[in-house]
């Protein structure tokens, strides 16, 4: 089967990271892949949630949105709305639960780092944008708290990254873009640290029931992207 | 490893369905899994979405929620917050995707199930007793709407069940009750058909990342569960 | 004339209390009045709302809700809309306003102890149902306040009880169902504590004007019944 | 007892209508009661709520609010906070049901009259003079609608008034201002129309309960007041 | 050109103040200016916003709304949206930022006083006769702290008033009402001291473009009838 | 006085627009403005809102945001209040009033352009940034409409720029930047189309007031810098 855009079923779109592109944040990381661009940031602020007050521990935690223009009808904004559309809500939960592995909490001091993903153009596989880009800014904002003192042991522990796949006229597909994405039966997120443990699994058969060997084999294609390839573009991206 | 109520790793909790707890709606059932209690409705209203509007088909949609004296503190409702709990929108949103699984949508007219759950007593895996209740409770609905004639052709296509799986202390156990989850390092949650074909998969590490292996281990022992044990006692409960 | 079900204008229907239905509350019963069906919790909070704070007493307040399913029609939740829908709002005034004459609450130290009354099938007189059950929970939960050292002197005053009445085709009836409430002309919810003093009373004409001999033989058919039958069941479900 | 304005037990506080204060509603009234001073506007609208679509009939409804000012503290506006305040709710479903006494809804055609209520000076039965100058209001209203030709039969029915009664020190009080209501046990709200038929009744005792033979006596007083003083001012202000 | 209601060019309408309507807030005044009539209160509160706690100032904010009967169709009140209504929000910072040129706020202590205009008849320039009436109301409230002696030295630096401009068939008139402001082409407001100092500026021009020169020479009209007109007026309105 | 980056009192920061950013909207600019970033997008949807609706005319709404990252301490998102934030509602008023001028809409048929505009970064001035890209993003959107012959006749009549002016340290500024405008006494925001007539002008003295000269001096500055520089960019971002 020819892909879309003529790719191998196990080939990555391009990946690319402009560190640095909002001059505020801690961290901030402009994320490029395939027809997707992101703006991932990361902003630390002196508080934790109440639930973590006097526990002399940090918190990360994520929001993830959509500009109205970056897809193919627009989109409207949360605030017209009585609740957070409850797709976003999914993701930033996902997203959240994805970059808490990054950091041992422990060594953050009551701080709370907040990593806003916003996608400017979408193109299939936002969320594991958001969560490989989003790994970056973390690791670009513990440096400037170290850098700058606020805290003293390095937290960060790994990257993390993700990737999508999916099952395609029958045919497992690496990394899907929005045209193949409307088409699969199956649709899984795979996110794995850098030693290729897995961190967070989603599959779904919205159109379509899947046997497990299938599941099984996708999951090996998405790892291997995640250490092969995604992880050493992160740490280009750390490189001073 | 002895588990706290002394269950096998591999043994389910007693799971029991009372039919017809509700006199109005089309399907209405109670769940008692364990600890467990729960309500789950079906309702048919003669509208879809917008996006279906004169499309022919119809739509299945969920909602979940939990009473304030359901868990061991008390539950804000959400109508206190400007927005849906996240954690009940991603609930809402898997049992929803999970349900319309069960059920062939261009065969049901232009119409609406929805199927409320919600959970009166907590202990732990609510959400895929919520899925499996759900099920009995569209099969109810389903013969109803037959037995009235509001609808021709059997649109039923599978019951669908769900159950979830953890890592306690490195050891894979199958439907962990509240005191067990709050310690396990990975937690899974499976929903598949009759056949035991994959319709959901959710897996994540919170406090600790985990082996591929272990994964496909925990999926083969939910399919065990699904297939042998709660797919029976659904068949049982939509007995006439 | 001859009721729906069969009834004398003066008799109840058949009312009963399971208590403990759920293990975390302080207070818990589920109430069976006829066809309705109603949990209601009762949870110890350490906390006083900010008018009370440090004035050294306690504070009861309720919230009453209907689950989606429980009427003859799909029942929105409220988080859904803006507001609080009115009817809930103003039942929930009044089980707060008729249940704080239940405890002392100078003696109840700086707690809020929140009554839940969630309809899980409706039947006519559900508000009415909601203070006699509410009233057996918070005993409940104030014994149970005692047994835990918590609270030392009893703050336990009077059980309260309410009863609907009706004027149905001219005819006084006790305790209407949803059938004889929806065709009533004159509507009547009466609260009254053991000594038969009455807490609160509420009249509407809606479908009709009544003379204010009419209100006044309402009146006194509901107070035999709160005095002479829900009393003694309340009594009897708080035994240990 | 010396009431604390030197007003005999049953005396009203003066009242007095000034219609036409507002130039576009089709009935509007400025209504000074005591030390309190009201706006009651009735406007038409050609529509009618979902539930009665295609009826043919019309309906009224009414809201109530005090201006930021009108009290002895300033009083949020509602639109900052997520719902409707449940004391506003309670007031508005009360205005509402009793104004509907006034009008044949049947003659009215599918038309909405709201009644706004709005609250720039409180002294102490703000609900009952919103009742009574509504009432004058819609009669304004529907003579306009008279004169107009948009209604041809004349769908007026009767007038209703309200009136407040209270126990303060064990003595029954007419027409509380607000100084008297903060003290009273027993706080009673009644509604009755031209004939001194009931139309409302609501009596709540939160900070004592009370004997029936109380209540009936602080209904016959009201009454009186209504048909013999509320109802000939009301008709005078209805005087072209 | 002849106006409708026969004023020349540079005419102001009639413009009234009644000080003490209500007689709760600290300052309050009955605006009535031509067909306008608005009551604007100021409330004093012993707390400051967040972004002002411990810097030993004071702040004023103001609200603005309409009532619903005010204008030539019903409006909506703003907590039936989810949102203020956008007019509202811009006037009433418009407001906020011209009222706080009236007051030293150092000189205030941590104290908010917020400014509540509610319009009862709305015929053109509501919102500068908010403004000029706020201004006499703050005049108020400052003499009633001053008396009390809640604050000690005299904030009060000067005056503000507000009046707006038009070009009507390109002719620039003074205070337009509301007939003539929709048919306007430019619509201007402008806010000025006691001195004839600008403190805001608006001009827009929705239905065609406007020549620099003209918006000069509505700023010369306006500021005339500022320093002639309006603040002559308020400071009477002051007068003890 | 030396500006803090070195610019001549009437110079302006650079300007640069990048048409075509993202692929779907109608018309799309990135604008980069000093160290402000802008995306400005226009979508056409075939409805106009209630009050248009049958007029056979077109409309024009503006959206404006800032992302969470883009100023020096995270913004919160809009939805996690209830009602929109203050300055993004008077802010998009004043985008939308400003670019209807640019379109005549009775040639645009019953079409709704809505021209979002998000801050990517900030640095002083975004709502005339905003104006100024809105403007070619609205111009590119025409021409995609009438290229697409969804549009016949061309409707733009004229692009319009903004600028803002500010008095710092009693010197008139043109442009200022984030930390100039922090410490201005006046600010003045000018819109004005191709000919320099004025579209809107709003000046606000929130630290000082101002004499009526030098709002004059400033306007004349900012006229010369929209018409003489941003125009022309403008021109020269829409040649094809």
């Amino acid at each position: 089967m020819e892909r879309v855009d003529g790719r191998a079923p196990e080939e990555l779109r391009s990946v690319s990271f402009e560190a640095g592109f909002q001059p505020h944040p801690e961290g901030s990381v402009l994320v490029r892949w395939g027809g997707n661009v992101l703006l991932c940031s990361v902003i630390c602020e002196e508080r934790v949630p109440p639930f973590l007050a006097g526990k002399g521990q940090g918190w990360i935690t994520a929001e993830y949105d959509m500009l109205p223009g970056s897809g193919n009808r627009r989109i409207r904004r949360d605030r017209t709305s009585i609740s957070i559309k409850g797709r976003s809500s999914e993701i930033q939960r996902l997203i959240g639960r994805s970059l808490r592995q990054c950091v041992d909490l422990s060594l953050l001091g009551e701080r709370t780092l907040t990593v806003d993903c916003d996608v400017l153009v979408a193109d299939g596989g936002t969320r594991v944008a958001a969560i490989t880009g989003g790994s970056v800014a973390l690791g670009l904002a513990v440096r400037s708290l170290l850098d700058s003192g606020r805290v003293e042991e390095n937290p960060f522990v790994s990257l993390v990254a993700g990737v999508s796949m999916g099952l395609v006229d029958g045919e497992p597909l690496l990394d899907l873009c929005y045209e193949e994405d409307s088409r699969a039966a199956v649709d899984m997120n795979l996110v794995a640290n850098e030693a290729g443990e897995i961190v967070e699994l989603q599959a779904s058969a919205e159109r379509s029931t899947a046997p497990v060997e299938d599941l099984i084999g996708m999951m090996g294609m998405g790892l291997s992207a995640i250490v092969d390839v995604l992880v050493p573009l992160q740490r280009a991206a750390l490189e001073p």
